[in-house]
C-alpha cells in the first residue's frame, strides 16, 4: 500500500476536523498494523471499492468524541448519544469524500459505501484484508483518535 | 428498498451457513428498521457500492457464533478469539459474494469493499444512510443472529 494513498486521508482528517469541530488534530506517524486491530468506545467505518478495495474506520476514545461532537453543536455532551452517532457518520463521510477528492484529482479514482458507526465501551475493529492496514495515531487537546485504512489495489479499475 | 434486493441476503445467509457451518438457520420476518441500530458480541461489517450504495453487516450472539464457528472448525470454541473474528469476516465476505452474484444475474451490479469486524461485548451498530435499513433476525439451535442490509439505489450505475 503506497503512502500516496494513505496521506490524503491524513490531511482530510485533519481538515474534517479542524472545519467541522474547531478541532486541532495532530497526527502522530503512521504505522503498519500486524494485528489490525484498534480499540475505542465509538468508530465510524465505511467500505471502499474502484481502483482499490478496501475500508476506512476511524476509531475515537469517548473523551476525545465528546468534545468534538461539543464543538460541532456548541453544548456541552455526555455519553455516546443517537446524536454522536449520526456525527461520526458525518465525520466518516466527510473524511472519505475529502480524500477520495484529492485522490481523483492525481487520477486514483474510488468509490465508498455508505458509513457504518460501532459504539460499545473498548470495542475491537479488525480489517479483514489480505494486504496492510496503515494505521494513523491523532491527538487532541482532549484526547485521542485512530484513523486506520487497509487498501489493496486492484489490477484493474 | 426493493424486496428484490433482500432475498438475496437472506438465502445468502442461509446457504453460506449450511456449507460452511453446518448450521441450519432460519430467517424471521424481515422488517424495516426505524432506528438502524442492531446490539451484539461480534458484528461483521461489508461496503457496497455500484447500482446501489449501502452497506451489510450481520451481528451474531457470542453463543451463535461460537457453535458457527466450532462447526466450522471441528472445534470447541470459547469466547470471541482472533478466528472467531477471522471466520466472521469470511462468512461476511461469502454471504456478500453469494448476493451480490445472485443480483448480477438479475442485471443488478454491486460492488463489495473488504469486511472489518467489530467484536465487544453488547456493541451497538448503526447505518448511517438516508434510506431504510432491512433487518433479517435468524434462528438457530445455538442462538439468533441478525443480517442487515441498507442499499439506496443509483440514478446510475
Amino acid at each position: 500500500m503506497k503512502v500516496e494513498l494513505v496521506n490524503p486521508f491524513l490531511a482530510a482528517a485533519i481538515n474534517v476536523l479542524r472545519t467541522m469541530a474547531f478541532t486541532e488534530a495532530r497526527a502522530g506517524k503512521p504505522f503498519i498494523k500486524k494485528d489490525k486491530k484498534a480499540v475505542g468506545d465509538v468508530t465510524g467505518i465505511i467500505g471502499i471499492t474502484g481502483q482499490a478495495t478496501g475500508s476506512l474506520s476511524i476509531t475515537f476514545s469517548q473523551r476525545c468524541i465528546e468534545n468534538v461532537v461539543g464543538n460541532m453543536f456548541g453544548e456541552k455532551i455526555e455519553g455516546i448519544t443517537d446524536e454522536v452517532r449520526d456525527a461520526v457518520g458525518e465525520i466518516t463521510n466527510m473524511i472519505s469524500g475529502d480524500a477520495r477528492r484529492k485522490l481523483d484529482e492525481q487520477g486514483f479514482n474510488l468509490k465508498a459505501s455508505i458509513p457504518t458507526v460501532i459504539s460499545g465501551s473498548g470495542h475491537i475493529i479488525k480489517h479483514i484484508s489480505p494486504g496492510p492496514c496503515v494505521a494513523i495515531p491523532f491527538e487532541t487537546d482532549s484526547g485521542s483518535f485512530v484513523v486506520e485504512v487497509s487498501l489493496e489495489e486492484q489490477d484493474s479499475g
